[in-house]
């Protein structure tokens, strides 16, 4: 048997193919129908299967699970999409409406973030641990949680929003309403409030640039802090950073990783690293998820 | 059969038998030899223990397990404790002193805050939850967490140092070496960094006295966004509060979860209530140790 998965962000639908080892066989992605009604996006979806499945020589009967790993906030029963500012869906059922454009087949959805963090788990940087966390540094900063060696999607289901974890008391607004998440400082958003690009000025900081190295050198310092807190609490095996900031590599691993040593005076034992599965982790941890009951 | 708990504090060492359903039989407390040598700790240990036999009609033989809360670090085995700084303790071997002084009985430690919510977990605050966190608001911040229905001591066994948890970034200096740390603002330690101390200022500010008010609404404004950071991160179930400030009971927990509920934009769903057990918790969830393997 195989299984399908999907991850929807707000630019592009990425989709593949697994095996029984989550190994990929076939993958491919289309951008997202922006400002379309959500049956555009069902149907971009049924076709992007068939056309999966006619690329790998598949057939539906050999689906076992449809996953999807969804940017957002869905209800605490993993079947209704509460809010997903990116895609436009607000109180979507997109379990029941996937059921119904794939008879036959079951269907589970994921936060993202989560998704992600399952892919790693199983098939890159979180293998055979217990206790590892995941950082998306993005547009936004998601997070997923490994506790005792299964995804932890809340203690009531509710998700987990390390982006909106507190970093600095009377910081900057975030969209959530509150002021200095860790979002607001660890994520684009850093660099945006101060009217310019991740990208840039870690291109210009690279090159040597004065000023792009002290805004970089700022923004280490608040990841190193969200970082060294989230040790504290859950003394995790492993964190690992995705999305696009974290491609910056060794440039920001090396220093992120002495600033996390010299803040952890108490101990200093979890490894800091890059995610393995890059912007696959979502569809392979969405393509698990039907053969996992996690939590 | 029985067992014996000890919470062996700065000031005092509080000490109980429990039957199997971790009832209270006995109970006895002597002021810690401050100062002494770890013999005369253990001596006043086995004096306290004969005691509470004595005063149960017990004998030695009844006893199944001895456990014991120490306010400090463990080693990931939780047989020596590395720095119990209140106690003078370090890199003491206390597992295995103590089953030397106690020959024939297996003897358990764990820190004090993780044996608390032990205790609230299987007969206070935290009866049923799957996930719960406990702080204790002191001389420090202490915190427990409770994780899949069992106590949770760090993914590595290297324990939880919720007062580490980073608030305020550049905060004022905390005892770890770091700047920020919840523990500076959410621990006695934020009413004596301005000469003052916390049992005063509550007192003032029940009285009504303006300023004794706006230092207090201050600590509230840091003590809510520490929870608020918990439970964005964990979605608990409940988080109890311990420990000396929290005995301003309702004057602290109205205002409190009004703020909390204020600054949870995305989801406002667990209990901030005070734990249950109060001084008792330490040397309860001592006793069900050696009863329980946890981690």
């Amino acid at each position: 048997m195989i299984q399908i998965g999907f991850d929807i962000g707000g630019t592009y639908i990425k989709a593949g193919v697994v095996d029984d080892q989550y190994n990929i066989l076939t993958e491919n992605a289309r951008p997202f129908p922006r400002g379309e009604n959500h049956k555009v996006v069902l149907d971009v979806m049924k076709d992007m299967a068939s056309e999966l499945l006619s690329l790998g020589k598949f057939k539906y009967e050999d689906v076992s699970s449809i996953g999807v790993a969804v940017p957002g906030t869905l209800d605490a029963r993993n079947e209704t999409v509460l809010h997903a500012y990116n895609l436009g869906f607000h109180h979507l059922p997109l379990k029941a409406l996937l059921e119904e454009k794939f008879p036959g087949i079951p269907v589970s959805l994921a936060n993202d973030a989560n998704a992600a963090a399952l892919g790693e788990l199983y098939k890159g940087a979180f293998v055979g641990c217990k206790t590892a966390v995941l950082f998306t540094l993005g547009t936004g900063v998601g997070g997923g949680l490994i506790l005792g060696g299964k995804l932890f999607n809340g203690g009531m289901g509710h998700g987990v929003e390390l982006g909106h974890v507190r970093l600095i008391h009377d910081g900057p607004l975030c969209t959530c309403g509150n002021r200095g998440c860790i979002e607001t400082v660890c994520s684009a958003k850093f660099f945006e409030n101060q009217g310019l690009e991740a990208k840039e000025v870690i291109d210009k900081a690279k090159a040597g640039d004065k000023r792009a190295l002290e805004i970089f050198n700022e923004y280490l310092g608040y990841l190193s802090d969200a970082i060294v807190s989230v040790s504290m609490l859950l003394d995790p095996e492993v964190i690992a950073l995705g999305g696009g900031i974290s491609q910056a590599g060794d440039f920001l691993f090396d220093p992120l990783r002495e600033l996390v040593k010299e803040k952890s005076f108490f101990k200093f034992p979890h490894k800091t690293v890059p995610t393995e599965l890059g912007n696959k982790a979502g569809f392979i941890g969405a393509a698990i998820l039907g053969n996992e009951k996690n939590n």
